[in-house]
């Protein structure tokens, strides 16, 4: 029997513009670090968090902390076994980039992993999104922990009934992901959205999510390029992101895609069809924030198409 | 050189609930026949129309007249070359199932047949729809004359552009379609809508529509099941269709995967993964119009792949 394990849970992508709700992605290289190991105290206790000071210790109170008990609840072992967390962020919090979906996917598959996998990664998906229900104040959002979890583009039909799809991409797509320091609270930015849109935006976004999807499974990264376009959400969203309209713009102009909102921002990605294209577009990018004297940080990454891993 | 030829145009399901504007596929059986012959005064001329009355001789006020015309002049020969058409309405007028997109799409193959082919079908969809204009008022709308002349199940992600796409359909799906004798007209059916929905709505609605694709293309009716519904279109146009609620719900009893209006109505469809269902929904439709002293015609079908053809 394992003694202590290690997972990595990514960074990831939402909304990819017109697919507000429905899509995500991970990326390689940020995410959450969690260790755990076996103690004698039955329950899940956090005994170590570094880069994330704001996080609390408080197991009930924890995304990760939250989804580990619920896989130990799941199992029916809370009273028996005793298992000890230490959380490393090597992410930015607030971000756009799903930390809270991160931090709450590690725990729950380092439990599984640390009791030799009891549970399918479907059967973990409900215990994950129960974490992040902690930091989303209540509704089940799965664009970012499905995609977490899963790897690859999910799209979420159903997020109470966990109607979740991998979507397949095509290798060469990769992803240029820039976090300017900005302050974006995720409900700030939903509260910002108006409740009504108009048919003809109604249509339109649908056509371009549904043209997202084909071009994605099809191959047809032409078809990808004219439906990344957000009619909807991104006009409302961009007026709390300082920079937003000059990075898209720097970034089309270097080659992308498509350019929007990732998540509820303040991040922004493009997507491109490959590395070079994509490195450049991260220097362009980045040129408007550091021109604007905002700090920033920049990542270029291909689809992550594994998701959540034992390290 | 051919001196005269024979087409079939099928009868089209547009919108699939969810799919507003975007989706649409032919079934076999009601549809318009369009009879083509050289003449030898120069342009389209409509010499006979059967079981179509209402319809004017005048080409330029004719669907299957202005595109055929269209054909010529694309091809540049408007003025040298002379056709006689024959239009053989096989199909009920103003009944949600693409009377218009039939005649249209009729005309401009008719034409291109007749010529031995000059054009691809892809050239001819932005003809077929300038012939569909002359019905719907202006607006270019494919979701019928894409299916009709292209076959199977068609996503169209930009009218203006003619963005469209072929969706692959699992062989056994069948389409139930009741065309109940009650007068609306497409203009009507538009008007009723709001200009407006929430985003809740909206994004739901998405969600369905990305699970039709998806189910579709991965040959998962189960999913097609769960995302053929319609929150936003049904709810507002099911109250012009006398009926349309108890229809729905002896077609989802005897089995369907879902039930919808057709186009703009007051036609209802439904979809099975078998003929004996489609045959039995067929039944319990039919027993809800008999009942209710409505005249109907019945159609049972597979999606129509092949489209406009030859006959």
């Amino acid at each position: 029997m394992k003694t202590g394990i290690k997972v990595f849970a990514p960074a990831t992508v939402s909304n990819l513009g017109c697919g507000f709700d429905l899509l995500g992605f991970p990326i390689n290289g940020p995410g959450d670090v969690v260790n755990a190991k076996f103690c004698d105290k039955p329950g899940i206790h956090i005994t170590k968090i570094t880069k994330g000071k704001m996080l609390p210790y408080e197991t009930h109170k924890n995304t990760a902390g939250v989804a580990a008990y619920a896989v130990l609840e799941k199992l029916g072992k809370e009273k028996e076994i005793g298992i000890e967390l230490e959380i490393h962020k090597k992410m930015p919090f607030g971000s756009g980039m799903g930390s809270s979906a991160a931090s709450a996917v590690a725990g729950a598959i380092a439990v599984n992993y640390l009791l030799d996998e009891p549970l399918t990664e479907w059967e973990l998906l409900p215990l994950a999104a129960k974490g992040e229900m902690i930091a989303s104040g209540g509704d089940i959002h799965l664009d970012n922990v499905a995609p977490c979890l899963l790897g690859g583009l999910t799209f979420n039909r159903n997020n109470a009934a966990y109607d979740v799809h991998r979507v397949y991409t095509p290798k060469g797509v990769h992803c240029t992901l820039i976090y300017p320091h900005i302050k974006i609270l995720t409900k700030d930015a939903r509260d910002i959205l108006s409740p009504t849109t108009t048919l003809k935006k109604h249509v339109e976004q649908s056509a371009n999510m549904g043209g997202l999807l084909l071009g994605f499974i099809n191959g047809d990264l032409e078809l990808v390029a004219r439906s990344l376009k957000d009619v909807i959400i991104e006009p409302q969203r961009a007026k709390l992101i300082a920079g937003f309209y000059d990075v898209q713009k720097a970034a089309m102009e270097a080659g992308a895609l498509g350019c929007s909102i990732s998540g509820a921002g303040p991040s922004i990605f493009a997507l491109s069809d490959n590395s070079v294209i994509a490195e450049e577009i991260g220097v362009a990018m980045k040129e408007v924030y550091d021109r604007m004297g905002i700090k920033n940080d920049l990542f270029v990454s291909t689809i992550n198409k594994e998701g959540a891993v034992l390290y």
